[in-house]
């Protein structure tokens, strides 16, 4: 696939003569396909987006409360990077060098919006702790889920893709830590 | 700083004539003072690991149970992180792909699993939450912690280094959830 040999070599770095050996066809051939280079990276980039957005559209259209729309789009993002992993990664690489992932990184910052009203609605339910800045929360959130793609792989034997989005939003939501204090605090 | 020219070209598209044309200084002088490249490299990514290494003994050595050492380890890893910036970036970056980088990631590799022994411990004596692999759980906190260098800048406005160091530990060891229902079940 394209987007693996962008990944390897970068998209700079890959030219459409490499991509044409690696991927065993000649380069009219993929011209049949595509008018260049940067839709190739068009498509790949929107494969991670639409994925992305499509959960945004269910956490921001369902009902309940914030924090369950915010869990949603938490575990959903997860599966959308596990299931679409090259095509993600190539999103959180991508750094604004071509027009495409300009537009890229617009979307990027419009889901991260999306991110940022939820905490901030979740926030204002009284669901979640208020002692974080909801920017600065909406950041961590997400970077411990975009953190997956330096070393989650399908198929990992420890962990499928649904017990790491549960795992991620145990510790996101709940914390690592037992609440003993707590008990103690109210018995 | 070199380590500055490196993370913006990467090690293997920067020469030492990029170096010298940025730095202002004459190829002849960087080679008084460093014998290559590659040493370059290796200086910038010890900075980093000696700074890792450092809090990862303290954390060690220090008596407490192993949740309060595991929290000093990461809250003193984010300020290490906040205070090298480009060096730890640089280390994030390094792939393996020359002996210096391979050495580098070997040293991360056992700092990992300073951080995956702490965790284990922590869930043997009852404080950390059993129902999340030690294992991932080691991953997942690191990967929160390594993801500030995708947007965390010194000097940023909206949150010091040590705040940033609080935010961490709060969402990763208390999480974000106001927790009503221990309450209530306690009640």
């Amino acid at each position: 696939m394209a987007v693996t040999v962008f990944n390897e070599r970068g998209y700079d770095g890959t030219s459409m003569e490499d991509l044409s050996r690696r991927l065993g066809i000649s380069k009219s051939s993929i011209y049949y396909h595509v008018g260049s280079k940067e839709e190739l990276l068009a498509l790949a980039l929107d494969r991670a987006l639409d994925g992305l957005f499509a959960v945004a559209g269910e956490a921001t259209a369902g009902g309940g409360r914030a924090i369950e729309r915010l869990e949603h789009l938490v575990r959903g993002s997860v599966a959308v990077l596990a299931d679409r992993l090259p095509y993600v990664t190539l999103l959180l690489r991508a750094r604004g060098n071509t027009a495409t992932e300009r537009q890229a990184l617009t979307r990027r910052r419009e889901f991260d919006q999306i991110v940022a009203d939820l905490v901030a609605e979740a926030e204002k339910d009284g669901d979640i702790r208020p002692d974080v800045d909801p920017a600065v929360t909406a950041r961590l959130l997400f970077g411990l889920v975009n953190s997956l793609v330096e070393w989650y792989r399908p198929g990992n034997r420890r962990i499928s893709a649904s017990a790491l989005a549960d795992a991620v939003c145990t510790v996101a939501f709940d914390g690592l830590r037992i609440r003993r204090t707590l008990r103690k605090e109210s018995a």
